[in-house]
């Protein structure tokens, strides 16, 4: 097909295509001219996932660039492939070197021993767990940090399904490209999920957010 | 204190704070000549929340600006602040009008009743929500659809930790804002420990990751 029909087919507008072609992001079509290519559902394809993981995912084109990369090199196993995904979600902090931080860096080294994961320094999710408890504390919300045992029950429950899930599959390619898709676009979803059950917690506790000429829902789940 | 000192207090550099100010992030110091302001620690507070958000948060400078307008208007209901802050979490999602989109409307739905979440569509997490659903099925990854009843009742569970959490203060600023930081950085510590939880939980099923040099390590829960 077209640059045309790839655009229409993928709701990507031609500027853009050619954008993520300049960027690497997407193949060369075949050259069936001196200014004409042709696509393939390849590239279908390959375009929803760059979509993905720029808009839903909230990746930057640079931090793309190197998932892709790493999806694209057959030879490189999956684990360094989830590797890169997580570099790319995590944008590296760099920590100061103050109070605040060196009893951050101590609390989660203790919550990693205590709860025996087997996680290396170097998973960029560990800087970045020591810099949010950190600001807590330069903040003055050193109390938010009490949040810091339920959301890694909740996480690793969720964790120890989604790598069951990646390694079920069986084919490498989809599992790859699945594997990324759902560790990036899943921190968008659990995002979304936390907004909604927030508000339904609050509604729960505070009863119903006041909106003019709206009556309180009744709680489905407690009347039946 | 000068601008000087306000810039070594924070370690943010006076042009960044010169930008803050321009853009309405940090209100103005205090005239004390033609080219110079008295700062305080009110502002070093402020400018500390201006970075978190910002670096640790991942907002845009347009969304911080809306979540602190927020945030200083002390005739806000906190429910209404809270929900500056998880619009500014959740960017506006334009749903397209296609099949997947229908079918991920239909799941989300049907998972807000059956769990009697009283939630309205206005909430920016169900688009959001809708789009990463309907997004794993146009990648052809509907099986990652099947996260959503977890991470569901991980946030669930979460959420009602956090509301008890705000209800719990009593002095409006201070709740106000611990609530907004928690809300916007406690997303990026959960995407954090899912990243440490997801290495632990692959370690755990596939043996530890292949490096060089490097013995597995002994897994601390089942050995003591």
């Amino acid at each position: 097909m077209r640059v045309g029909e790839l655009s229409r087919r993928t709701r990507v507008s031609v500027p853009s295509i050619k954008y993520y072609l300049r960027e690497g992001l997407l193949a060369p079509g075949r050259r069936t001219g001196p200014n004409q290519a042709e696509y393939s559902e390849e590239h279908v394809r390959r375009l929803r996932l760059v979509r993905a993981l720029l808009d839903v995912g909230n990746l930057s084109v640079a931090a793309a660039q190197l998932v892709l990369a790493a999806v694209d090199d057959e030879d490189r196993p999956l684990h360094m492939v989830l590797g890169t995904a997580q570099h790319a979600m995590n944008p590296s902090a760099e920590l100061p070197d103050d109070e605040p931080t060196a009893r951050a860096r101590a609390r989660v080294a203790e919550l990693v021993a205590r709860r025996g994961w087997q996680v290396v320094e170097r998973n960029p999710g560990w800087p970045a767990a020591v810099e949010v408890l950190a600001t807590y504390e330069r903040l003055g919300h050193r109390d938010l940090a009490a949040a810091l045992e339920p959301y890694a029950d909740a996480m690793e429950t969720l964790a120890a399904k989604e790598v069951e899930a990646i390694v079920a599959g069986d084919d490498r390619e989809q599992t790859v490209e699945g594997a990324v898709t759902g560790m990036v676009l899943g921190a968008s979803l659990l995002t979304a999920l936390r907004t909604m059950a927030q508000e339904a917690a609050s509604a729960r506790r505070l009863g119903s957010r006041a909106e003019p000429g709206r009556r309180p829902q009744v709680d489905r789940r407690s009347s039946g």
